[in-house]
């Protein structure tokens, strides 16, 4: 989208993340999967992540509906906004509790949220980037609003990736390819509080972009979701092709950065702040790596921490590069779907 | 959104819409289930649906991904654009048919489009208004266009609700409350092309709002997805409140209504047709009744030959409304989705 180009952008005025529980290290999960921690430590880099459900009895302890309706009531916490301000919700899941009622719906229900437009993005990875996007032409175009009021867009991001593990099998019997996905993805939400007045806010988002790039490609992940007539077929649930994966994102990260870098006229040795994909501590080395290219910016990621929580990951970030931010500083966002190819991005400037 | 209101609204250039396979009528379709065709016309009213899946044996034939492209495909031809021309996607769904790809990517990758933003609505019936409002708000913000470009947004909805049907079971065990799933809902999609000049399409959308209307009302449905973890689990996949649908949806009908005439300052009696939900033939009936109020308007409704196909309702109804458009015409029209309670409506005018 083009909408903050010419106007300055829209503001962040604050962020808020959620995670559930305590962290889970590679030695406990190890110890409950029968691998060798040594394993996780040297192909995935991931130190901790978080569960939604207990790793022992499976028992589901959080929806995505806790993480994010927490996440959006610290965002909104941190922006000084009340729910009463919020002119629209915009959440980006890859893994929602229901079809319907969406999580939209409902955490704006917790939030005490109505009467206002709510969206819910069907979307991997690239999710918070579209929701960021969305969010920002909303704004820019003009929200439904009360009269007198500052109109806030509330974004929020996240996924309990671990809906899809089943937790009551042998895991001595899963191959390689299946027991990666125990160990590389986790927990969380994330939100943040946007308004049309960046010079007032923690940051200014100046633009936000995504890109489908899947034509002529095979998906790199398939997630499958079973009704009431196939949900007893032997058809598996997740179907990954990593080896695609580790290929291309590095690839179609580097030309996020580029085009970002050219279309907002910012010389690569004015970018203070780099916020990589998040696939994995392992992964996220390499890309930053191939986008580096002898520059000095900072990395900042979350992914050997939070684990790739898909669509609450950018907020983690965010949540980490804004008190890191002086007068100035920019910073450039990038986010890689890699179910059919999302390539997205985003470009972060200090005010003040 | 306030978006087209200053600014003459954004051009509806073409529809499409796509239906699988031959109507089942009320005949084939009470012998399937073992019933009576009487009580289906009696207490349902919908004399015709589609269904992806075929009847007897239960293969699927069509998934959301074939009727979404060919839908967008007519709207396409219909608005004399070409895939190239299309400088966003917006697809609308209750039912995709994986979480991971969406339905949006696969439906580009089929049309050959590649490298815009796609967009993903989670979301009922209200879903293809949503996604009107989501593509007029793109459009007026600025979608990233390629020089020279005249942007055509892409705005698609549809559902395969026999996704959620299980055609194995003895409908002699099954108590009317579910069977009526099996009567009231059907399969397809619809697509409109929109721009950025009204003047030049076939008619004008000057306005499309919704309204998450939750706050303190239990969902009138909820649909599950099923994971690796829970596939197995024996909770129902699909359970409605027909009771709530049937008490609130012409209140909430009669609301978008009086909402839109007022906020665009249309006199009532300046209405010459009016789009109202197409829960099914009686309930469009019952809600019909309840907005007329001795009113001249024309009604528009698709239902009781297409079935209660979600997300591709609205653009069948279109399709059915701008044929019979003279220049100056006003249109309206109304979606209610109750899982979660959104209103939704949007409003129509003939060019010329």
């Amino acid at each position: 989208m083009s909408w903050p180009a010419g106007r300055g952008g829209v503001g962040i005025a604050g962020v808020g993340t959620a995670l559930p529980g305590d962290p889970v290290d590679n030695a406990a999960l190890s110890r409950r999967l029968g691998i060798a921690p040594e394993w996780v430590e040297a192909f995935i880099g991931t130190r901790t992540r978080h569960f939604a459900v207990d790793l022992e009895g499976g028992a589901v302890r959080w929806a995505l509906e806790d993480l994010c309706a927490d996440a959006a009531d610290r965002a909104l916490a941190d922006a000084g906004a009340d729910p009463d301000d919020v002119a629209f919700i915009v959440v980006a899941t890859a893994t929602p509790d229901a079809l319907m009622p969406t999580t939209a719906a409902l955490v704006a229900d917790r939030l005490g949220i109505d009467q206002v437009p709510v969206y819910q993005l069907q979307s991997g990875c690239s999710g918070s980037v579209q929701a960021l996007a969305l969010a920002g032409a909303l704004l820019a175009g003009g929200s439904r609003e009360k009269r007198g009021q500052k109109p806030v867009g509330l974004v929020v991001g996240g996924d309990v990736c671990s809906k899809h593990l089943d937790l009551r099998q042998d895991f001595r019997e899963l191959p390689a390819t299946q027991l990666v996905n125990y160990v590389l993805f986790g927990d969380g939400a994330g939100a943040v509080a946007l308004t049309r007045a960046p010079e007032a806010a923690r940051a200014r988002l100046v633009r936000a972009e995504h890109w489908l790039s899947g034509l002529g490609r095979a998906p790199g992940q398939r997630v499958e979701w079973f009704g009431q007539a196939d949900r007893h077929s032997d058809r598996p649930a997740v179907v990954e092709d990593y080896k695609s994966v580790e290929s291309l994102v590095p690839v179609m990260a580097r030309e996020v950065l580029d085009w970002l870098l050219d279309a907002l006229d910012w010389p690569a040795a004015s970018l203070g702040h780099v916020l990589p994909p998040q696939l994995s501590g392992r992964m996220t080395e390499r890309i930053t790596r191939g986008l580096r290219q002898g520059l000095e910016w900072e990395e900042v990621s979350c992914v050997a921490e939070t684990g790739n929580n898909g669509n609450a990951l950018v907020f983690h970030q965010l949540e980490r590069l804004l008190p890191r931010l002086a007068a100035g500083d920019r910073a450039v966002g990038i986010a890689i779907e890699s179910s059919k190819w999302i390539k997205a991005g985003f470009a972060v400037e200090a005010t003040g």
